[in-house]
């Protein structure tokens, strides 16, 4: 893997009061200067995916972008473009999209993520592997040392039919990361349906994962497993809001 | 891959006025010798599969089998199998079978399979993969030299969501094998749909795969592919029904 290059930020550091959600804006507003006239552009799905998406509402709107279409990466998330009057295609017509811009809920030092707590997994990796270029805006609670290290949920998107199997199949795979498996529920306590008619399998582990391709390969080969929340080897780029300012990591 | 051992059979040789139905029945009969009392069994789809389900009910029925738990691989097969009053389980209950047994669409000579033109791939598989023992039953039109060869339907089952985008890259995985990518359409010209709601995109290869493993490891590496019709190395033993009776081939 190419080495990381950690770019300080010439922006000054906010004042202390600033909330999670001003520096996801902040981080949104910065990953949202990569956008030109024209382009192609995966729309992702999360808090701070909507500030990216309000900000080119924003700039379509004012006339300092022009000719952007974008490519939503979910149900919610086309609604919210479709509001801002943001001209929307799908994969099927821009099958090759030159920037995707979306959060992560955890971003490794190597730029690997978690992604999915939202329940977007499949279309967002579906919409960002078909993207020339992939920019994460996060703030700095997102970032951990190996990625399960943060003990929040490590998505498995799984088909309805017999998912108790492979939930405990999954939670076999990482008995060495002490991994507890839990079915999404919803709001009702009914299992949490995807945009794709599946159910989620949320992993939460003890410590982080030791081998991360490796673990993916193994999901992957599950039968009834339809994605997973790892996105490896993907991000071009991590814009990181925090109390002391902007930075970027970049590959 | 271990070498397959093609054993002649001591049957007589079925007279020469046989329907490919009869052949199946024949087959199906043969494979249900391998069932005893107390078994978990894996009970596959199709018109093969019908015939193996049919002859266990018949066995149960007639008390010459007791305590078998039957795990269906499809709505249909499910229907058939309480009609016939087999107790039924899932593998949720049941995450180890004894033996499945089931039909096939192309037996190749190393006994890897192509599955699904009923349209039950992914329920075949999780089964199927399930089971300490898998038999295959055909008729021997379904023989082929190479995975493909038939010049029918190797079906890949895919999310609903950008259906066209997974389309145009299976095809284009499969170029050198002159591979036509279509949809499935029901009998009302409307998209099949599967029992886990997802489109199958059938494959129609002019010349055979050339590399079955690696092919289906590129198919699933696709986003949003949820399985594919290649069985490889799953198969245990095959029993094969033609014009001159009945062979076994097995690892």
């Amino acid at each position: 893997m190419a080495p990381i290059r950690a770019l300080s930020s010439p922006f000054p550091s906010p004042p202390a009061a600033l909330t999670q959600d001003d520096l996801k804006k902040l981080a949104a507003v910065k990953a949202v200067e990569n956008v030109t006239s024209g382009m192609v552009l995966g729309l992702g799905t999360g808090s701070t995916a909507a500030f990216v998406v309000a900000e080119i509402g924003a700039l379509l709107s004012s006339g300092k972008l022009t000719g952007i279409v974008g490519v939503p990466t979910s149900k919610r998330t086309f609604e919210q473009a479709k509001c801002l009057g943001i001209p929307l295609s799908t994969l099927d017509d821009h099958p090759c999209l030159d920037l995707a811009i979306d959060g992560a809920d955890e971003v490794d030092p190597d730029l690997n993520l978690v992604k999915g707590r939202g329940g977007a997994l499949l279309r967002e990796k579906m919409v960002e592997a078909a993207s020339n270029k992939f920019v994460v805006v996060v703030d700095e609670t997102k970032l951990v040392t190996g990625l399960g290290g943060s003990g929040l949920a490590m998505p498995v998107e799984v088909v309805q039919f017999c998912w108790k199997y492979n939930h405990t199949r999954l939670q076999e795979i990482f008995k060495e990361e002490g991994c507890e498996a839990k079915l999404r529920l919803d709001a009702d306590g009914k299992p949490y349906v995807s945009d794709n008619s599946n159910y989620i399998v949320d992993l939460y582990f003890k410590t982080p994962i030791k081998d991360a391709p490796a673990a993916g390969k193994e999901i992957s080969a599950l039968e009834g497993v339809v994605e997973h929340g790892l996105f490896l080897d993907m991000a071009s780029a991590v814009i990181i809001a925090g109390k002391d300012g902007v930075s970027i990591k970049s590959k």
